[in-house]
């Protein structure tokens, strides 16, 4: 592993001069509370697929100022030096509880939570949004892909339109989160201990004089791991005829091939006459893969025409969430001590969707015994007591009329502890284990959550005690 | 500065299968030549701006394996000892050369040429693609929202939204090239010596008993870069006459206030009534600054209805290129010496548009000496030679009946040497030294090529001994 890089620079502005202005006002220690969720962001996804929580709590773990950073500051002529003592000897030192990566997370509730002095707090609030962010959206988009290929293999293969390294570096992680099954990668699959695939590009064809020569040359180099890319000059008169007769040659040696892929061209008529010709040649085993701007809405229709693909390899429109490119995640303050009372907060808007829910809160997915599957999630007060041998009581927040009584059930608290006291307290599963985990979630939700366009919504319902305390708060009390 | 990071393994793996390959078949010191450029990719965009160099050649200066990545690559099982003991001397030793960042670049032209033995091009692709492509690309986007601002003034403040870490730190860095004034982004500006602003958010208001006390707690502490958000609550009812109450405090003190944020709810309509308040208590100096899911069509707009703002904060918008989050740059061999001769090579493809452009090329931009502005770019031989003194042909390579002639002209080749023998011969402009240059640029292109919408196509033609060469390749010679 590479040592992490220190972030803590990696801010905005206005956090600086708010702690400023707290560490000013003798405020900076006041205990707050900050939620991070995202708000309902496109009507086609239901549900995300947390992640980045590793790099979160690498850079909370690592947070201090650098000598150079303290000069920089110094520099802006906007502090003074009390201020900048203070941030030399700056440590997150609070709470941190957030959903296990792979969980899946629906709109407003929190996924990461934070509690601690309210300068410290308030620094954590840009990289954190920055990293669950992005990771949460690329794991979410690579969830969507994965679901369309159905039993099919997904491969990532989007690191040269990534924007920027990291985008290609974190996102490939994430995108295996989501269910891809290895990436074209090479450094992520180094830090992050993933299967790596990759076989050759147009330029090597052009580099021979012919298509046929330069597949016997790869052939020869890879024999038993030969995928040829047959659409450089022709795909079906040339490219393919061209990959069974070194197909040939190769068995004739003792070795399979693996198969083709195509990168250009109809996927549907191609990917099936390229089947019929190689099933016709007696390589019924040899593999289709297809990497061609593909998203899991071209996947989708592309199976829904027959096409006959194997492996599924995405790029561009997978690392970048082309449909989406921003998850839309916010960090807002939800309580504050106040002369050792913790106090809700609440930031009130015009737009009812963006009004925030107040207080110290804990949120728990309800699942039905019998099917195993997930009802609901409640997010409640902290304080509240639930006992799971009395009927549980649910509402639409919004909708009030809509109600029900659920029983048989268990609830499971989807926040669990990172960091307790400053101290890393959560062990960091490897990715393997993530995905694992990821795909049983997937397993608990009803396949009407999951459908690909305007799918189900799924019920985020808010306590009787929290409902009443935001309604006070909100005048209506 | 941070010590660079080392991207040499920020790879797909065919760049190693195809570099072990031609180092097997005793290929891989054959000179080879690779443009990249980027394709048509939406018809509103008639020009982008290119950015990334600085990282660019930052990566090709520190181009080496490490001992953990050969340990890495040898465990993959699919490469000899011979080719790992290749890859521990591994140098970039060709030439590159690319265009200056900040120049207006148009589809199909190259954006940088690698000349270099063919294994060490190879390993260039992806890396370039990823940060060349990501840069450019916000950059461009950049340059469309502050061309849509106007005289107005133009801040990024995308990091919480921005695809990870580096999204944020280079695409801040890639927006302040296309033209943007300033960033919320601290450590962007300080690796880059970007200016940087920030006041407050949300979560301050909230954070005392009252807007009131909030405001005057921060005027307090920054009485002369006082800057409130006023719709916490509720914008022309509280916020903006609580803010007044604070600047005329402040101007008793014998401060002047900058103004108000506005981040929520109709920016036509709040500005202009905020506007009205902020004039009739007597602050004409007071400057309103907006920030709400904005972008280049949404100011625009707001504009055309006279929405009374003076600073743009834009965040996930730009910083995400959220209406095209990629800019489909490719990287393409164009030509490879075999037996002591640079032979052309191309790529050819059903979609006229992906057929490349054989050969070592340069690119010429064509100005009017007259009016100093560009009326065309031109793609031609490398050994081509052209005399400014005679009348230059030009015609459109897709439709050659479209022909003209041009004198008075100068011809400014384009492409500059940034390595030469494996050495940076360049050297690398400060920040405002590209965004004065971008600038100068913008002012070279007429107007028609830089509308919002529906721009006029800006010709980028072949010249003549190209366009030969092209068509007998494509066997139409």
């Amino acid at each position: 592993m590479e040592p992490p890089r220190n972030l803590t620079m990696m801010t905005d502005l206005y956090q600086l001069t708010m702690m400023y202005g707290y560490f000013r006002h003798g405020m900076g220690e006041n205990l707050a509370v900050f939620d991070l969720f995202y708000r309902r962001a496109d009507e086609e996804i239901s549900h995300a697929v947390a992640a980045g929580l590793e790099q979160a709590a690498a850079f909370v773990q690592n947070l201090r100022f650098e000598t150079s950073d303290l000069d920089y500051l110094r520099s802006l002529r906007m502090f003074d030096e009390d201020f900048l003592a203070y941030l030399a000897n700056f440590r997150f030192t609070g709470d941190l509880n957030a959903v296990p990566e792979g969980t899946l997370v629906f709109p407003g509730e929190p996924i990461v939570q934070v509690i601690a002095p309210l300068t410290q707090a308030q620094l954590l609030e840009t990289a954190l949004l920055n990293i669950i962010n992005h990771q949460t959206l690329i794991a979410t988009k690579a969830s969507r892909v994965v679901q369309a290929a159905g039993e099919d293999r997904v491969l990532e293969f989007g690191l040269r339109r990534a924007q920027g390294p990291d985008a290609g570096i974190y996102g490939t992680r994430a995108s295996l989160i989501g269910g891809c099954e290895a990436t074209s990668n090479v450094l992520s699959a180094k830090l992050f201990n993933l299967p790596v695939r990759g076989t050759h590009a147009h330029s090597w064809v052009m580099s021979f004089p012919s298509e046929l020569e330069a597949f016997r040359a790869y052939a020869e180099v890879f024999p038993d791991a030969c995928l040829l890319l047959v659409d450089t000059y022709d795909t079906l008169k040339r490219g393919v005829p061209n990959a069974i007769t070194v197909f040939k040659e190769l068995r004739e040696r003792g070795h399979e091939p693996l198969g083709i892929r195509l990168d250009s061209g109809d996927m549907a008529y191609l990917s099936r006459k390229s089947r019929e010709m190689l099933d016709a040649a007696g390589f019924q085993n040899a593999q289709i893969c297809a990497s061609s701007d593909l998203d899991e809405e071209i996947i989708w229709d592309l199976k829904a025409q027959g096409a006959a693909v194997d492996i599924w390899g995405v790029g561009t429109r997978m690392i970048t969430s082309q449909n989406m490119p921003a998850l839309g995640g916010v960090y807002k303050l939800a309580a504050e001590e106040v002369g050792g009372v913790m106090a809700p907060r609440i930031k009130i808007s015009e737009n009812p969707a963006k009004v925030t829910n107040p207080g110290v809160k804990k949120v728990y997915r309800v699942y039905d015994k019998e099917t195993g599957r997930s009802l609901a999630d409640l997010i409640a007060l902290a304080d509240e007591i639930y006992d799971e041998r009395e009927p549980l009581h649910l509402f639409d927040p919004e909708n009030t009329w809509k109600r029900m009584a659920v029983t048989n059930y268990t609830l499971r608290p989807l926040l669990v502890p990172v960091f307790k006291g400053g101290a890393l307290v959560y062990t960091l599963p490897p990715i393997e284990e993530i995905q694992r985990y990821a795909k049983r979630e997937l397993e608990t939700l009803w396949p009407e959550y999951k459908r690909l366009h305007k799918p189900h919504l799924y019920k985020v319902d808010l306590s009787r005690p929290l409902w009443d305390l935001k309604q006070s708060m909100l005048g209506n009390g």
